[in-house]
This record gives structure tokens, sequence and C-alpha cells, in this order.
């Protein structure tokens, strides 16, 4: 199918630009490739590999003709093309948060669950960061011992905030170093050498952010498992553009750290780094670039008598396998398998 | 008791500055000031308030007369010279871990067992920073409904590496704004934009690192209560000198957030920051300077059905309340108390 028209919408931004970066790198074969951003932005040009491509206009007729896009321009603009470029028999792989808990729409880590990619009905959901990042490597653990309970701290990076914040996180930190001032623009408080809960808005019943309840709710979607437990405290942190989680996992049953690494071994997507002996485990400045999760810092939870919780540390990079990376695999897996039935 | 003795040893650390500067801004009455420090500060002017006072070289004749020394010059120099110290009839206020487990050293929080203190047999412990700050506002909780297992991610400031790590810190970031490379010296792995397991040695039984065990050592000890368990993850982030713990906190019985607010409230060392509407929660950069532990994102942990559990988000400075500010209140404590047995 290299005939394959496919649309980047919100190319300008953090994760467009690293869409078109894992198309050339990863061989992705299609005949067009249409980027779209917002207004300011039209007329730019980008490349992707060594072709170049022209920023154009998003509107209701982008999507004539294509068969993939990928969206990365917030939830707003996902609400209100993703059901016009499904209407034009395009597959949607849509990176915003407003899909991602519709019933009809599947919620995709290639990894967990590409099954669900393939009953997808034009629009298929990439789920959030912290969230992939946490259950690629989670995951073969839940298939031969089943998880009952999940806390997670997260350290996040500016990258999540877009280009912006990283920008952001940048001068602020140099304006601190040269003794200035930096108000902060993008993100609600000062980032240089700080670190705050994450910015997403607080519900007001729960007191858990946002970010927090995606992770709880689309965990058990992933792992089409209601009855998992979790609890998070999203937070973040001066880093660029990877994040990392301490993760205390309760199981059914006890398990033992040589049995989380021996099933970790050679899993797709994950990357053990646990050397005790040289104090050497996950690091954001490591996982940024790496398609891999980073797994470290496995050990038996000390405060569960019973054996059955395992804590464990992990780091991947939130723009590539917590968003880029996962969309380009979940439309590697349609192209092997069919664009579905959506798909002209 | 104008007329008392004091000796500062290591003042030229990064917690010897805050003793000196504690010293005077809360205007602790003495007779003479020794500030002692390694042979490459002898000679060195430092002030306390407006008062010059010359670094002079520590040996065994330097605790002559002294009645309260606070050691921070690391676990070795404390393990040979507090003992000397306190034989000199002078109460060694002990900032490293060298004795902290040591049953015939108190290891005190003056919010929590101040009584502890006065059964000194010379050497007075300041536990770690970590612990500390967590435990300050987890005392007044505990006391109301039995604290059962705490777990624990931290987000560790530079300063518990000194003043060399705080360097190392800014400089390293300033070469990677630069473009340019900065290696490692104070610290293991690359602290710009970075952050990295704690670098305390890595228990080869448990695989939980020092800092870790500290935490769960020292509370059981401050408690007094063997049982409670603790899991915690001790994370170095990019952040000068206050720390943040994200604690997950299971109770003996129910427990609301609301209440968890009301036995905060007032609390000595306590500041509840939390406000949900605003975002507005404990940060690093406001901890700084301040005596008191900021709590916020007080919720109800939803991972426990049983509604035994509590979230929550703290952060201390930890040059002050997680180091000199503590050691100094527990002089306080022994001034206003008397010495107790060891002094003259």
């Amino acid at each position: 199918m290299s005939n394959l028209n496919i649309v980047v919408v919100g190319a300008t931004g953090a994760v467009g630009v690293e869409f078109l970066d894992l198309l050339a790198r990863r061989h992705f074969s299609f005949g067009s490739l249409r980027l779209l951003a917002s207004a300011k932005s039209i007329g730019r040009k980008m490349k992707c590999g060594n072709r170049d491509f022209t920023v154009e206009a998003l509107d209701e007729n982008s999507f004539r003709g294509a068969h993939i896009a990928f969206f990365s321009a917030g939830g707003s603009i996902s609400k209100k093309y993703a059901p016009i470029a499904a209407k034009c028999g395009c597959v949607v792989i849509d990176n915003s948060s407003a899909f991602r808990m519709d019933p009809n729409v599947p919620l995709v880590i290639p990894e967990i669950n590409p099954e669900a990619a393939l009953e997808h009905r034009g629009i298929i959901a990439n789920p959030n960061c912290s969230t992939i990042i946490a259950l690629v490597p989670l995951w073969p653990l839940h298939r031969h011992n089943r998880i009952r309970r999940i806390i997670a701290a997260t350290y996040q990076a500016a990258s999540g905030g877009g280009a912006a914040a990283m920008q952001e996180l940048l001068d602020a930190t140099k304006a601190y170093l040269e003794g200035g001032d930096h108000k902060p623009q993008v993100l609600p408080h000062p980032y240089a050498f700080n670190l705050f809960s994450h910015n997403a808005a607080v519900d007001p019943v729960s007191l858990y952010n946002e970010e927090e309840l995606k992770m709880v709710r689309e965990t058990k979607k992933i792992f089409n498992d209601p009855d998992i437990r979790i609890s998070a405290t999203c937070v973040r942190v001066p880093v660029l553009r990877a994040h990392c989680e301490a993760l205390n996992v309760e199981f059914t049953s006890p398990i033992s750290p040589s049995e989380v690494r021996n099933w970790l071994t050679d899993q797709p997507g994950v990357r053990l780094v646990d050397d005790p002996h040289r104090n050497y485990f996950p690091m954001p400045r490591e996982a940024s670039g790496q398609n891999d999760v980073l797994v470290g810092r496995i050990r038996q939870d000390i405060s569960d008598p019973s054996n059955r919780s395992i804590a464990m540390f992990v780091s991947g990079d939130q723009l590539l396998k917590g968003a880029a990376l996962n969309g380009i695999q979940i439309a590697e897996l349609l192209v092997k398998n069919g664009l579905g039935a959506a798909a002209a």
C-alpha cells in the first residue's frame, strides 16, 4: 500500500514533528503526505526525511482521499475534525483525550491490545503518555499474575505541555541562572529548578487531577479490567522530554523480583536498566529519543508482608512511546492488517 | 544560659551555613561560638548575624568547655569526634546518620518526640531529611488514627548532596543551556534537566537504597512503632534545596480528607497549601527558606475501597527543617529543659 495518503494534523507541534521524523525513520510508505496546522503556520516548510512539505490550513475538506490522519492538535480540534475525517473514510489516530473513553473508540497500545485497533469505526485513540509508559512494562506482568492495585507517582517532563512548555523550561532556567526573572506563561508556576502538581484541572469531588484520572480510567479500558485499582500523583518536573514513574504494584498472588525480571526480558517496548551495583537505573536523559520504556529498581515492596507487591521505576520518552511512536505503531498495525471497516 | 559555648563542626558546608544563620535569626543566646571545618577552610572568616568568626581546625581538644556541638561534616567525622565531644561533657547534635539507629542515642524531631531528647547520653541524632519532612505532617495523623503503611516517592533536591551538589546542578545546567558538556563530579549522573535514583548505596538483599532504608528504620524509631510498614522510592530531581514527597498512607480506621485537614490545621511545623481551584499546592521553590513543611493534595486514596488511605504531597526545605533547623530546635529544647545528664 505505497499509495497511502497520510494527513498530520498539528504537524508543527512537538508531537507533530516527531510524527514526521518517525514516518521517515521507520520508512513508513506513503503516496502523499499533507501537513496541517493552525493559521499562523500556513506556508511553513517542513521536512519528512529529505522530502519537503508545506504546511496547509486545516478545513472540512482536508481529509478527502486520505487514508490515515494523525491528530495531535488538542482535544477541541479532534472533537471537531476527527468525525469529519472518519466520515471521509479516513482512519483517525487521535493523540488527544477527546475520544479515549468513548466506548466506540478503541484505546490502543500495540504491545497490549492490538486486536482492539482492528475493531475501529474510523477513530482510534492514542492513550495518555503517563498511562502508556506505565502500562507497557506492567502488561507482561499482569498476564502472568493479575494486578490488583497500582500506586504511581510521576515525574513528568515539560514536553507533555507541548513545545512551548519545553521552551518555557529552558527560558525560565536561563533567566534564573542569569539572576533575572521569568514570568510563567505556558505553565501556571515558575519552572526553573522547581516542580509542581500537574497543571490539569483538579476534579472537585475526588480531588485527583485529570491527568491522574486519565491513568485510572485508561488503564481499566486498555487492560480490559474494570477491577484494577489505581491511585496516581502526577507531578511536573524540570526535565525536557521523558517521563518517569515510581510504581508500587500489588498482584493477586505472591511475586518475586526475579520473576518480574524474567517476564520483562525480551518484551517488545521494554528495556531493563537495573544495575544496583553501579546505581544505574532509568533516567529521563537516557530514555529521551529511545523507543523503549526503561525499567529498573525492581524490588519486593517491603511494606507488603504478603509478598504480593513489587516496587519499580520506569522512564519513557513522552513524545515517542508516550505519543507519536505509539500512534505510528497503530498505523503500522493497520497497514499490516488492512485499514478496517471505515476505510475505503 | 547566655554563657553557652557552642561549636559548629562542618561550619562551611551547606548545613553549617544554615546553622550560623539560624543561630542569629532565632537569637540563640551563646557565650562563645567556635567554627570548625576541614583543613582547606581554616582561617576563613564567617558571619553569625553581624559578628565575625574565624574557622578553626577540628581536633581532639576542640570540645573543651563546650556545651553544645552541632555536627554536620559527614558520618566518619561524627563517628570519630562525637564521642570525644560527649566525653568532654558537650551535648552533640549530630546531623549525620552515624548514630541514628544506636539504641543509646535519641533520634529527635521536636514536634514529635521532644521527651526523647532529654534522655540523651551526650549524643542526639538529627533524622534524615526525607524522614523529617514526611513525619512532621504524618505525626498528628498517626496520633488520631494509627498509620499502618506508608508508600513514599521522593523528589529530592541537590542540597542533600551538600553545597558542591547544588553547585553541580547550576554548573551542569548552565553548560547544557550553552550547548556545552559537563562531566558529573559530585553526583554520579548528569544533572541538567535530568533526575535519577538517589545516589546512596543499594542494599544487595532488599534492593532498596540506603536513603530509602533510613526512612524505613528512622520512622519506626521516631514514632516508636516497630509495626509501621514503609516502602520508599528516593529520587534526586534538579531542584536546589527543598524536597518533595508523594505519600500514600494507610491508616488503621477509615479516614477522610477533611479529618486530615482538621488535624493538620495549626500544627507546629505544618502549613496547609492545598487549593484545588487554583491548582496551587506545595512546591520546592516556595518551601525553600521556610521553616514549615508545606502539605497539600490531600485526598482519599481511591485505590483503597476501605477508605482507610489518604494520598498527599509535601514539601520542606532540606537544609532547614530537614537539617539545621531541626538541630537548632533540639538545642532550644535542651536549653529550655536543661542540657541533661551528660552536660556539665
